[in-house]
């Protein structure tokens, strides 16, 4: 396994093809750090002895000891764990853990490549066990690049203006293929070592040439990653750990890329896109169930410690919204349990997490964040919109007056008063706040997906049954 | 075990003390035959072998095969086959399966006696016993009679102007207790054959004569069952399972009711008051995790059916209220899944399910039952609310314009059109409604309730250290 | 104008053409009577020279001083009046006035007829103003007939298996035409003297057939109404007014019903068609902001009362519940006063409330009716469905019971409380309940039919230009 | 009237007393521009001829032509403009137009200052005429200081351990008083003319240094403005609108300031504190209702908008959330109408809107505006929060990828596209969208807030006896 600082380290050897606001700059970019100190800790805690059982595991592969964000899941409890871990790390890390899409796009590769060569006589399968191996072996970092830029929305792949418009194969060679297209909202791509790309969406034959899933490095010649960094608020002064984590994700161009075979998973089988798009956001909503009630753990402190400060805490309309909050982390996490319970092994020998379960649960954390968010502004108050900025605290003439007049609770110093309110800000009124929310609503899938998920999946028929007896109607 | 027959045979013989509309009347009168029909299913499932492994249970005090109704969990499964017998069976009614409560009472009282011993040197878990191996032996329904009717709400038991406005020991002999006061609420005891009697709230310990726990024969010399009874209105001709069920329950008044002391389970320890209601809220609420889907399972199967007749299935905004249904089915039973699976095992032995799971689930599905029965108004339409009475579908004048104009779907019969839209105007639009709507929010306990059970036990601090460490804060 | 007992006479002397429950019935049948209670307070109102101003109007065509429920609206006092009068009756009813939907179709007619004769060169509204005169000299109750059965409907009128599925013409003869079909939920049909027939949707030319409007006696030879009836439970000897108003419907079937021309008013003129179920459905959303407010006012009563009554009426989280209820009484009685003063007058000199406002109101009212069930039965808590029948309250034996532990606040007795939760079972948990739900959603529209109304006539090309000229974008 | 050049020239004479992020900066600074910029408006609009009626009005103690934002409410009309105004010019500059809390103080203060010489014998009404008429006549802008830091939220002003914790009268001297303290969240402070200081809640007579109101020029001597400013993210080349304009506010600080008598219009009539806090609430809370609906307006407008580029504009999920905002914005707007039509007028002769109608207005606008992001947030899609930084479309490199692959729509040009998913992501993923979010919940005062008012003026008795009638309660 890798610590944090070879991982660093290999990014700053990585060649130079990410964009920021129109500058081609280096991975150890200043806006790119926030996002590698939340990657960072995946190997930190991963190599401590205190959460050995938890961050790691065996491989099936080659039975060595592996981080666990490289691990295909053998059992039950492999799923519980994942899901754990990434609630551990995400309350860690005040947010998004980022490394749970590499993970999930391998499992769901390991059960579809499988699945396509029983059907159709690939051999899929092996080429990704290879490539896994050589994952594991360098505890490497992986985005999954799923979604198309996707142009005219009511049009398949083949029926676009612009055939690149979801990502295709514009040639196949001997030794491999050459791609071409972009994939939107790739979270993590900009420090990460590889990409993952599966498709978006199920797929007509007449849209073979855009049934493709393959790995490159992500620096890998022809690939482009054009960037939006995000994060709180930089501090000055009053250093906080929320203040040092953040995301960046790319719009990435995949300009005539060549991959070889041995890292092409995907080529045409048109029937397996659908199955591969749906068994990565299966995985990956599992992932959801951890990540979104420490989203939710963290707001719901924050929330608490405002109320707290304010002196409402035992008000009944604050223990009312706090523990509506609690609701919203636990009906997500118990029904991520349920999924894990309740899951299926694939001919992979893989164990799938119960569809419906991660549909509900991910359904659930999708239409409540924007109203978690209005939880927290109405406990804080005004405050975190018009909270002076950092400069006017290390003043001694504003500081001054702001610490006078801050004060709530004499017992709590005014420092600690004015922390609070400047996470509650970076909570509520930083970019990063609608970075949040929007990716809380559409990271992973929106709840309009997992509606159209669940309707696609659920057994409807029963229920008219159930139904129809009790009426007294009989088919 | 007992048959379904049995269970009828038994109530016939039982002492005429349950008044309905100011008459009183035998066990086998038509009103508490609806509700008598629901309890029926539960000897009939344990007796059909294609459910033995989940209707039965081995006891674990005697060994036997018995009625998993009448059975202490002893691990996980236990907690999960609970769950999975719960639904099955409310779909089948059409709705609560009552019998429930005494076993849910049963276990609460398993561990809290045992826990009271420990702490006072009592000997409550012993006779507990003795009582559990009759109830196990005879395979008895029992009705838990525990919200007192509570007078003045901001006042103790002992507070209140009338003391018997809480139950309360009113003598203690040599032999026994005398009891005095009233139960409110008591779905299942005017066809109970038992009534376990445990506190409502918290005590202080002035209210020690108000810490009372005991079972009585329904039918014990001054009990009076004053009842009010409640089923879909009863057809003429056109039969159907779902209107030969309902419901009764009873104001239960206690008029000095002799208890002997082997029946009595708590008696002045008012520190186990408390906590004797929480258990039975406990595990009484990790039953609704199971009978609520059931609910749901129902309205579910209407709404599809109706959507179908009215040929609007496919519309968009139908399958997304449907899916919004699944996902409230689905959250409250996913998270049911989660207290049985992260349950721990008191010191009787008995697992109890996870407190903060029980509590969000219910309090989801509380917070949902209004909602539901919207969302079946709406794709049934207006129907379901001016649908003629039975009687104008079988005057052959009427009946042919009926016939005539209720077609929607020229593939159907009108008479299973006629059957769908009065099994939706069963479910919406009768005495039965506001039963159920009103039981959905309050039985077991309010989403208030909950969301107080909620703050009185989630690590709360816990989430505050979270945002501390985000915030930079050390205390 | 009449007295009521003028009204309940004439009804006495209709031809027997009302079916409930398969019997042919007289109209004084006891089943109607809460029904004619409803709207005999109509006239009992408009004889208070109390209520003058509000209950009577001075007719733009004979001068005379008529009923307020048979006028048309000459100017924005008019409209304001109309909703105030509205409210005040519901709420002295305790619900639905049901006579407005005679006035609601009278105002639509008057509007429709003109822009009709303007277009096409029909003389409809001198026809309209004759039968008008007859209805105001008469003082009469008309029953709106809108909604067709609609068979499937995903269909037009001309596209369905069984033409009959609307009413159409199926006979034009030089006296006047015949016409068949039936109309659903018909509220206050069976005790209305007219029947107004009018188009429940936008029709395409193929439609001409189905294009129609007209008035008919409501016994007039070849109507049936099949009826269904609705009330709280009778009340043996606890009378109250609440217990004695109701509403019935009728599936009103046109059975080759003969119309003379002059009580025609639309006949094949597609295009005014839908022209004329919308402004009907706009004067009836109008009235709407005037009866749904009442019922909440209503249940905020009932619910502040039990709340008070209960002791808990301080309490923040039931003054949170009251406000709560405010909110939706006022923004929809407040919306409704907009929609009159934003009025606009026809071409026949009518006031036709504003549409935008008209819809967000009925819109907002319909979404909110089942949560404001919700509110009651949280504050009310279980009492009102396991109250015990009223018969249980005279007995003697039950009654001292059910005295005693009923009691919460000395200061009221014990009647008085036991009224106070009778009032709440009866609004919550009685076969009325549901009738209110449903038609509170359905009635005068659906959300979803506001919602596409709103859709088809709001500016939101306006809308985008502000977005467009913040954004910088040049068309 | 002055121009908006005016404006801004008297702006840069200022007392340099503005800190942003600790530096003393002119009132000309970058930061306070884009806030300028929406006041600005307020004079350009005045100025144009085709808003005359709209935007300008006619003093009543002078009669001459004024600006609108210096006028006292004369009668319905002006109440109806007023709103109106507020509408346009929030949908012109894309938010809030800041101005009108200079117009409200002076509207409370009209009302309050009389009422208070009426029952005291003061003279308060005589010096705020004077006081007003050289704010009309210089057309100034005004800052309205309401909101104190208040310490312990629990304790009331003489009961704070800092007793500036409220601002308070520290001395009274012949020719003024000095007052001392701190206001927060003074929204347009930094580049208004004038800071006019009230009382933020009820007081005791304990509290009688704290019961004050006054006026001082924003640059008095011991007035320190230590300001937060946002506004959306500036544009290097791209410019639109809505780039340009922003807000401002600030932590006001009072050090020992003196204020002659002349603009002192309350001191120590503690019974007037609650009134003046509550009438300035009461105009403001329907100033609300003039630019609430503006915002939702902007939100609707651009929702529409990226759902045509989207190509789902016609999806009836879109329409059905489109028709979401219609119906917040015109229930808001519309209750303010009725608000205005209900007015009364108060002994000073200033037009008072209704208090109910604003308090559910603004309740309603407060509740949902979280929720109307999340609606944008749902019909944009992923795109606003990733979204690549304006450089990236400006380097050719990535520009021309950036064009080729945000193509949805090929009748529209590329620019066109990313200009309004910049819009978009202006609006939900700035800064400024945080601060928009807050705003929208606790300016004005918080959902809660009006909760508690409504409650203490509703008159719910009225209601009770509605529901006592129909139970049969006789008091």
């Amino acid at each position: 396994m890798r610590t944090a600082e070879q991982y660093r380290a290999k990014l700053r050897s990585m060649r130079k093809n990410v964009y920021i606001d129109g500058k081609l700059v280096e991975r150890d970019d200043p806006q790119l750090i926030p996002g590698q100190n939340v990657v960072a800790e995946t190997f930190n805690f991963a190599a401590d002895p205190k959460y050995a059982d938890l961050m790691t595991a065996r491989s099936h592969i080659t039975g060595k000891v592996i981080n666990r964000f490289t691990h295909i899941h053998q059992n039950v409890d492999d799923l519980l764990k994942k899901q754990e871990m990434t609630r551990l790390l995400c309350q860690y890390v005040g947010g998004c853990i980022q490394r749970c899409m590499g993970v999930d796009a391998l499992n769901a590769l390991s059960v579809v490549t499988r699945d396509c060569d029983l059907a159709m006589g690939t051999n899929y399968h092996e080429r990704f066990l290879k490539y896994l191996e050589y994952y594991q072996e360098n505890d490497l970092v992986g985005n999954c690049a799923q979604t198309d830029v996707k142009g005219d929305r009511m049009k398949r792949p083949h029926e676009q203006v612009d055939p690149d418009l979801y990502v295709r194969v514009v040639e196949k060679r001997a030794d491999g293929i050459i791609v071409r297209g972009a994939k939107a909202h790739n979270t993590i791509a900009p420090y990460a070592d590889e990409i993952i790309v599966i498709p978006t969406r199920f797929m007509t034959e007449k849209d073979a040439d855009w049934a493709v899933a393959f790995a490159v490095p992500a620096d890998a010649e022809g690939v482009y990653l054009i960037c939006r960094a995000t994060a709180p608020r930089p501090r000055k002064e009053l250093k906080a750990p929320f203040a040092e984590y953040g995301s960046a994700d790319s719009l990435t161009v995949f300009d005539n890329v060549f991959v070889p075979w041995e890292r092409v998973f995907l080529c045409g089988e048109t029937k397996f896109a659908g199955q591969l798009a749906l068994q990565f956001a299966n995985f990956h909503r599992h992932s959801y169930t951890g990540c979104k009630p420490a989203v939710t753990d963290i707001i719901m402190g924050a929330a608490a410690l405002v109320a707290e400060y304010n002196g409402i805490e035992k008000a009944s309309h604050v223990r009312d919204k706090l523990a509506q909050l609690v609701a919203v982390a636990e009906l997500v996490y118990g029904t991520g349990i349920a999924a894990a319970v309740k899951a299926h092994q694939a001919a992979s020998g893989t164990y799938v997490p119960n569809f419906v379960y991660t549909n509900v649960a991910r359904y659930h954390a999708g239409i409540n964040i924007y109203h978690e968010h209005e939880i927290l502004a109405d406990l804080a108050g005004g405050l975190p919109a018009t909270l002076p900025p950092e400069g006017d605290f290390l003043n001694p003439v504003t500081r001054d007056f702001l610490h006078k007049y801050i004060m709530r609770n004499p017992a709590i110093s005014a420092e600690n008063q004015h922390r609070c309110f400047r996470l509650c800000s970076d909570l509520l009124c930083s970019a990063h706040t609608g970075v949040r929310q929007v990716g809380g609503i559409h990271g992973g899938g929106s709840p309009i997906m997992e509606k159209i998920a669940i309707m696609g999946m659920y057994d409807m028929e029963a229920k008219k049954k159930i139904a129809k007896r009790l009426a007294g109607i009989k088919d």
